[in-house]
Parts: structure tokens; sequence; C-alpha cells
């Protein structure tokens, strides 16, 4: 996964991953309208709609950037239905040849991990494997310690799936915690160097682990700091845009060959189509996918 | 929902809580034999024999137990099935007057967080609002700090559901952050310290807040360190039984009325058929729930 991931944006000449992160406010109104119309203000109209105004993104962008990444929390919000639009989308993304990160951040006990690990290590039922759930990579919370994390890891090398552990996340609440001086050094750092660690049991061929860090863009000082740390860690970059975090705070954050990294952007692009005064949701998502990719490399080296 | 807690609690003199985290091995033959037979080798048979499964240990403990803490990844493993069948025993197990907290550990940026909320604060549709989780409260994992968890508060508060945030879990590696020393305390007193301005924010009737912690019975110095530090806030307690913790170590954590707690046992309960040697699961389950109050009352005065 890391593998190609790290080529496709070579290929693709381009770091960023469209956030699949839906509201039933983004839904461009004539889509809205048309499945409450035929399944009425119902979980399943929110599911319909998520998946239709997806898959006309991913058509819109799916050769232009290497990977998505749907938040599993706006799908989980209408229960089954819901979770049902984010299998789907996740399958159609695939079927386009895109990466897919899952955006989960779960995090619990080995025994409990061992059961979330299905998210990418796919389900044995008796004498049969399912792959319910389907992502390349998910993303994972770091409170509980190695034993949270390692059921996860067995299945990075053994089906070539990915992580990104939470280091230093884009809010602004995230100071409280993972800037507390601990023992020397910030927690953030703590958590980069137990990363570093679970990364180094699964390295990819491309120099990079299957495990990479999310680390926020909305933090440039943190994010340099954090590559000095961990130059074998792909970073996963929230907070472009709508958060707040520009290009220029990304220079510290890439390699000296430009790579090492993928920043996302969710609202900026899916929402695109409302600041443009369009309607045309695909086409705007597009121009906004160009418009980043070309502001990313203005900054990037390599 | 803490008021109600807090009640049951003592009129049924047990301040336990059965985790109802079914796996296939726990099943016994003669349900798991009937499923496959009918459904095959599917989530869909899985989700079938967990749902019978948890029906009948609900039956069994209903009028001893307070609450049952259904482990969501124990059903995620197995796609919108197993999901369906997590929601369907929320419903069975409120029906019988069971109070529930789903433990979910989830933890997200603010507009995430507000996704993630309709697990206790319902979901709006247009003009109609749904409760597709039903939960009663949740836990919640700390590390992205207030951002995160302020959107259940809010919801904690309206419609009187509850949280428990971790703070220092049962499991090996909470060590490694958990333990860190912040700024001349260890982590976790630093996240407890949160948990208190939290937990201001949503008090209960009973004296203690809507907001409660995740502290491990597997340490029992950490437990009574916190119990001073956070006198109005309820302890949801795992670890108890097959990961370590006895009532002896418990002794710190109750109020001086032998209050301000809930110590959950899992497989302790629902697989305690298997040390039994028995195939009567329900019988056995109601067994160890009453050896399980008895031992607990044992330590806690009040």
């Amino acid at each position: 996964m890391i593998d190609r991931l790290s080529e496709r944006i070579k290929q693709l000449n381009n770091p960023s991953v469209v956030g699949l992160d839906p509201t039933l406010e983004m839904i461009p109104a004539e889509i809205k309208e048309r499945y409450f119309a035929e399944l009425g203000e119902t979980p399943a109209a929110a599911a319909g709609m998520f998946f239709e105004f997806n898959r006309g993104l991913i058509d819109a962008f799916a050769d232009l950037v290497p990977a998505v990444k749907p938040q599993i929390a706006m799908y989980e919000k209408y229960g089954l239905d819901g979770l049902g639009a984010y299998i789907d989308t996740i399958a159609y993304a695939k079927s386009r040849g895109l990466i897919v990160i899952g955006d989960i951040k779960r995090g619990d006990i080995a025994s409990t991990a061992e059961a979330y690990a299905a998210h990418i290590g796919g389900t044995k039922i008796g004498e049969r494997e399912f792959d319910l759930w389907q992502e390349d990579a998910v993303t994972l919370n770091p409170y509980l310690g190695s034993d949270s994390i390692e059921p996860f890891i067995s299945y990075c090398n053994q089906c070539d799936r990915g992580l990104f552990i939470l280091v230093k996340t884009s809010n602004p609440g995230s100071n409280e915690l993972q800037e507390l001086l601990c023992e020397g050094e910030p927690l953030y750092m703590k958590v980069a160097a137990l990363v570093a660690g679970w990364g180094a049991k699964a390295m990819g061929k491309c120099g990079y682990s299957r495990i990479g860090a999310v680390v926020g863009a909305t933090h440039p000082e943190q994010g340099r700091a954090l590559r000095a740390a961990l130059p074998r860690i792909f970073f996963l970059v929230p907070g472009y845009g709508a958060q707040g975090g520009t290009a220029e705070d990304l220079r510290g954050y890439f390699d000296k060959d430009g790579g090492g990294v993928l920043v996302n952007s969710s609202r900026g692009i899916i929402a695109a189509y409302r600041k443009a005064g369009t309607e045309d949701y695909a086409e705007a998502a597009r121009q906004a996918v160009l418009a980043m990719r070309d502001d990313l490399n203005r900054v990037r080296c390599g």
C-alpha cells in the first residue's frame, strides 16, 4: 500500500488526498430533493445521496489524485444505512484505482484491537474469509499504547495494508494533551518515538514504513520537528484549506525529494461548488483538486 | 442517565456491568451450528448467533445488574450485519430495563465529533429525528482534547446521556503514554483534570457528573489517586476478572458510601459456562454475576 501510494503520488505529481466527508448541508439541492422525494427524510435517503455525491466526486478526480479518505463518522451518524454508503464508497473508489484510507481513529485493548483490525485484515468466519470494510489503510489513536496497535501491524505486513497513527492533530484542542512537556519533550514527540518503533516493524520497499503518522498542517513547527525525528514515516496531513493550513506551512513536512507526505482536503474540495457559485459540484471539485495540486507543488521540491 | 445508574446500583446492591463482547469462539456449539447450518459461514450467521447469545444472557441477569456494555468492535468486525446485532442488542437490553454503555472509544476533531455524537444525541434528517444507535452512554478517547469532547457534552445535558472518558486503561500498554511524567504528574492525571472540567459542565442530581472516567482495575494505586482527584466523577472500571483485577484492588476506587464505581466483566461472565463445564451458558452467567456482586460487595462499604 505505501509503495503504491508513493508511486502514484509521483506518477500523478500530486501529494493530495480528498476527504470524502459529506454532510446533508453539502449535498447539491437537486440530488437531495430527489432522494428525499423518493425515500422520505430517512437514513436510507441520506445514504443514497452520500453515495451518489461521492461517486460523482470520484469520477471527477480519479485521474488526478492517488487516494481518498472517507471519514467514517459522517456515515456512522446515519446508522447502518450510512455505513453501507461508506462501504459502497470505498468499493467504488477502489474500482476507479484509488487508494482508500479509512479515517476511523480506533484504539482499544489488544483483544478488541484484534477485532477492529478486521478493517484492514478481513474477517474469518469458519473456513471463509471476508473483506467487509475494504480500506487499504486506516487511522488509529495511540493513547492505549503498543498492544492497541500491534494486532494491526501484522495485517499491514501480511495483507500489504497501512496505518496512520495520530501524532499531532490539526484541531485547536490538540495542544491540551499533545503539547504537554513529558520528561523533556512534548507528548507528541513521545508518540512519534512509539510510531518510529512500530514503523520499523513494517517497512515498505519505497523507503517508507507501512505505518505512517497523522500530523496536522496547522502546526508547521511541530511538523518540521516530526519530519526530522521520523525520516521513514509517511505523514498524512489534515488541516490544509478549510482548517487554515497553507502550502507554505508544509515546506518542512516533505522530505528532500518532495515525498513522504499526503495532504488531505475535505470541504475545500467536495464543497468547492458552493464557493464557486455553480451547481456542477463535480467540475468544481476537479478544479479545486487541480488548484490544490499546483499549490502544493509550488512548495515541494523533488 | 447517571442518576438512574446510581439509583439502580443501590436498588440492586450491585455495582457491576456486564460486557457483551461475544466472539465466535464463545458461542455455544448448539447455537453456532444452527446458524451456520441455516445461513452458512456468513456475517449474517455471526450476527444472528451474537444476538441470540446476548438475548439469552440479558434474560439471565436483567434482574441482577444495572447495566450492560457492548464493545462495538466485536460487532464491527462482522460489518453491517454485525453492527445490526449491536443495535438489536442495545434495543433489547433497554427493553429489559438495563442501562446501555456503548464501548465505542471514539475521538475526533470538532466537526467529526459532532457526527459521532449521534450515538447519544440522535440524528436529524430534514424535520425528522432518529435515535439510530440508542446508547445511554458511550466511552470516548481524550487524545484530541476538549473540542473532541464538547459536542457530546451538550447532548449529555439535553438528552440525559452519559460519557466515560479514557483516563487510565486496564491494558499493559497503558503505561507507555498514560504514565509519562508530564509537568510534574503522570499524563493520566492531566487527563483527569480535563475530565473534572468537562464533568463540571454536566452534573447529575446524584452528586456525580454525567461525564465519568474509565479507570482500569489493574492499577490500584492510580485508581486511589484518581478517586481523590475526582470526587464527582463516576468510574467505569474494566479489567476485573479475566484481565487480572481483583475486588481487593478496587477498595480505593469506591467513595465513602460505596458508590461512584461501575465494574465491568466481560469474558468472566459471558463465557463462564466454559469454565463451569456446562452447556447452560445463561445460568452459568447468572451464577457468575451473583459471585461477582458478592465479591465486590465484600470490599465496598456503604
